[in-house]
């Protein structure tokens, strides 16, 4: 039972689905505060069946709080979260902050609750990408384990915030009307377009949303060896990713053995119906807390056998972030 | 110096393109004729400086046609091209029924002209994805013999004809009216969607698609034994492809020379500006007769150094279909 639950970002896109989770799913907590930045002060939202009043951040807000959700990007989490747990109070931190931080464990609850054991007061909820992609590898890793991961994203909006999403719309609308189309939130148009994603580029040639993917992953299935080739790409869609990989194995494996394996696996949902051509899809993923998965085949390039090709999608907002910490939240509090 | 050239399908997204680009690049024809199914048939359109009428498609269509262009899809290049050639027309097919036939020249001017003097009145135009793909493929497979190829394709609407394009605008309106979206020429939703290439599937768990980028990859680098990995996916942008590839190389390679070797290779433009975040985005693409290519880099997946990732985008109606067939119809006509 959670005494008193923070919720930091309550406003963004993050936040406002964990609130909706937060009634969806009954996480008792006896009281709720609603935090935002400056701006956003003194709205009110609907959540767990009352309306609350967002307040703001300050260092006293964590006093009575025994935990807190952050989704109000890395610069919060690096100033507040420490103070947080300085407090008392277990963080669970959706920025890229900490996780990759030895002491900080990064949870996927289906593939690795046994890490929130080691906590110290502060847990990490992984980057959207590798939450949906680690809850595909890892029943499979288990009974066959994987090697290499060839893997190309198809990103929406929504993990770039609602003003992304916003854009999204706003920028179709503006195109298809012949007006000029004028980027703001994204470097480049997003309608009817696609990029290459927009953080960062290191010197090895990796955008940070590909390098969050390889080094989350290895982190959350314990695989610090796992040969991971991301190519992260932002699509217009607004709130599932998508992700086309290429596994290797150690050992031959079968289609119907992935299958099986995958079908009865938490989390996840096979959608392979070839002959109807139904396969993961945005829109069907989009507010559905199970990632889909299909198009599960032999991959002919690798005629050993230990190849397979796979298509999945996953809500960004749900498993992809709110619904993970949600998933968190409920391990911390409801042991056993 | 071409008599009386003959335009099937002049009325489709690739026709019209075709039309589009006679003018532009100037190709010589003392004769078009225009020729498109019953139902667009005495409708006029503009080309090479003149206004044209279109014709219905008959047997005594290609009597003094002696080059002709089909891009009317496979059932109609199926029943007229053999018409066509047995009456000394040579003709450029843009349909997938002839490309692997062994007797059938499957040409991309830039990578593989030569097959051209093979041809016995027909020539192949290859699939859209794979055009694009072998164009940044050979330069590379000329220095150092590439093995495998994993690619992920972002197909454009464009690739399933005109209709394909209304309906992804059509649809986003309704979408974002709040309307209910009926898929009417694709199988499902494509407005802020994206799906599993709509080819049927065979029993390897392929679609068509891929199938095709397979084998016409293999045909036009004259590389039966290349391992592919593809994947096909059809996603919300109007009119080029982007592919994301990851490369095998037979010696290790550096991304310099392979960046170097793309920069000098022809119909291609290295779009890699990692600082300024500039890589290849289709609305760049589009109307374009250059495939732009980026996000040139090593896969450190690949630990022994033979291994590249990079990232492509074409215009699925340039490149990918109408300048490639101009292209061949100058290489046949314009010799040396």
């Amino acid at each position: 039972m959670i005494q008193h639950l923070a919720v930091v970002g309550a406003t963004g896109a993050v936040g406002r689905e964990f609130c909706a989770l937060l009634e969806e799913r009954r996480l008792p907590a006896r009281r709720i505060t609603l935090v935002a930045s400056a701006r956003s002060v003194g709205k009110t939202l609907r959540v767990a069946g009352g309306t609350l009043e967002v307040q703001p951040l300050t260092e006293a807000t964590f006093q009575s709080v025994d935990f807190a959700v952050f989704a109000a990007g890395g610069a919060v989490s690096r100033q507040y979260a420490p103070i947080a747990v300085s407090q008392g109070t277990v963080v669970v931190d959706n920025s890229s902050a900490f996780r990759m931080d030895a002491e900080v464990p990064l949870v996927v609850p289906e593939v690795n609750a046994a890490d929130l054991k080691q906590h110290r007061g502060l847990v990490a909820n992984p980057n959207c990408s590798a939450a949906i992609l680690v809850l595909v590898l890892a029943p499979l890793h288990r009974v066959n384990p994987i090697q290499r991961v060839v893997v190309s994203t198809y990103q929406a909006a929504s993990g770039a915030g609602a003003a992304a999403m916003q854009e999204l719309r706003t920028q179709t609308v503006e195109y298809l009307s012949g007006r000029p189309v004028r980027p703001v939130v994204f470097p480049h148009p997003i309608a009817f377009n696609l990029f290459s994603h927009d953080s960062p580029v290191g010197s090895d040639g990796y955008n940070q949303e590909e390098t969050k993917l390889v080094e989350e992953t290895r982190k959350i299935l314990h695989a610090p060896e796992l040969a991971v080739a991301p190519t992260c790409v932002r699509v217009p869609v607004l709130r599932a990713h998508s992700e086309s990989a290429t596994l290797t194995f150690e050992h031959p494996i079968t289609v119907e053995l992935a299958r099986e394996t995958l079908a009865g696996a938490a989390g996840l949902k096979v959608v392979d119906d070839a002959e109807q051509r139904r396969f993961p899809m945005p829109v069907e993923a989009s507010g559905r807390d199970a990632v889909l998965v299909g198009r599960i085949r032999r991959d002919l390039s690798q005629p050993d056998g230990r190849g397979l090709q796979l298509f999945l999608c996953g809500d960004q907002l749900r498993k992809g972030a709110a619904l993970n910490a949600i998933q968190i939240l409920e391990a911390l509090t409801q042991p056993g």
